[in-house]
């Protein structure tokens, strides 16, 4: 099923305007994103907790330029152009950032090899248990499967909640736990209207850390208006979008 | 279903039995594991690679021990105990071996910042993409089903075949990539036995990486007896295993 082109707002609002507007420039890095992108949000956020010099790039994902797929055949966002090579996964380009720009700090990730371990494995479980059980709510149609959807979405978020020292996952310091989870935090008002879901009903301790990673500077900054969301998330409510998250939940499958 | 515990057998065979009997006495590091499981080869591989000193302790995944437990509710292997505290999840498990021993080379990633998160890409891609794919070839029961899993199978290698530089996946470097598949390219004979699989049949390029990386010392020093590994294999060929990566293929979500 073809979606039409406009049904995509064509470019970031909000205060991620001004973001984009602030990155106009050529730079060493060009980050190819699509605003509306939870996995792009992670990247984009941080680009801005590094303060690293990048070149942001809307990708119009059913219009893409020539030299776009010819650095990256596949055509995902988001990506990230280096002295000309392409690389692509949220989590990787987080890492890659990370690496490849290590006097700007803060690093994302902890120095000890233990608490980088631990951090991992709650990253892991973002990617393998939260992120699925969003979708796969979101996706929901029958009542039946809504509130099997939300037991489980309600269920993963206790277990990582329990886990977060606060006010951040890992104490003090805004880590690379806190970036994979929180652009499906910023969207959780769309499974607040339309799938009955609710902070507080997952626990104190999740209202309480969501409520607070929410609000730091770099995650505002790559924030567009909630109506612009609306009109992309429709399309998940009525389970007919055709992003490769929403194809995978649909097929039963691992979001690729 | 309650699998009886008389199916396990209970501890490594061939070559891997005489790297369990060399690392018998106590160490900082201790290794918890199954001698039949791919992810516990991953990390096994990694410790020998490194030449990382670790106590290896088989687990009995029908009757864990006390302190195993205590230390790591979840009760999954691999595991490492390392000062008192527990870390689980094989890849997570592999980065804080290089993390933790960075004095033990070689590292399993490479140093520079790109080919690093090129690696990351294609370890993603196996966990992902390969693993996936060759469980659901395992465990179907139609021909029609077996087909449709192994041409998948058979994409997936070859997108990864084409990559492979050789004679290892990034070039004349052991990395992080290959520990990643091999543990199951030692397991492929299960589906040339019974799914039709023939290395050749993927491409040229994946029978010579695959005949290659399973030559590698580290890989063959952890490899147990052909016919034990049958005999867990078997509940996958009839789709009766149990094992988390069994079920969540049985029930179309990403293996945990």
């Amino acid at each position: 099923m073809p979606i039409p082109d406009e049904q995509i707002f064509p470019h970031a609002t909000g205060n991620a305007i001004s973001t984009v507007e602030a990155h106009k420039d050529p730079q060493e890095l060009v980050f190819y994103a699509g605003w509306f992108c939870p996995y792009v949000q992670r990247t984009w956020i941080t680009l801005e907790e590094k303060g690293i010099p990048y070149q942001y790039k809307e990708v119009n994902p059913y219009k893409k330029e020539k030299h776009f797929l010819d650095i990256n055949p596949k055509g995902l966002v988001p990506a990230v152009e280096y002295h000309g090579k392409a690389l692509y996964e949220s989590l990787v380009l987080c890492e890659f950032l990370d690496d490849a720009y290590p006097d700007r700090k803060p690093s994302i990730l902890p120095n000890d090899a233990y608490t980088k371990a631990y951090a991992r494995i709650w990253i892991d479980f973002v990617g393998k248990s939260f992120v699925p059980a969003f979708f796969r709510l979101m996706q929901a149609q029958e009542a039946d499967k809504q509130d099997s959807a939300r037991t489980e979405l309600y269920e993963a978020l206790r277990k990582f909640a329990a886990q977060a020292k606060g006010p951040y996952f890992l104490g003090e310091e805004f880590s690379l736990v806190d970036v994979a989870i929180v652009p499906w935090i910023t969207r959780d008002y769309i499974l607040a209207e339309h799938r009955a879901y609710n902070r507080q009903d997952v626990s104190a301790e999740w209202k309480r850390y969501a409520d607070h990673v929410e609000q730091r500077e770099s995650v505002v900054k790559t924030k567009s208006e909630k109506d612009k969301y609306e009109q992309i998330y429709g399309r998940y409510l009525r389970d007919e979008a055709q992003s490769e998250a929403a194809k995978a939940i649909r097929a039963g499958r691992a979001i690729p």
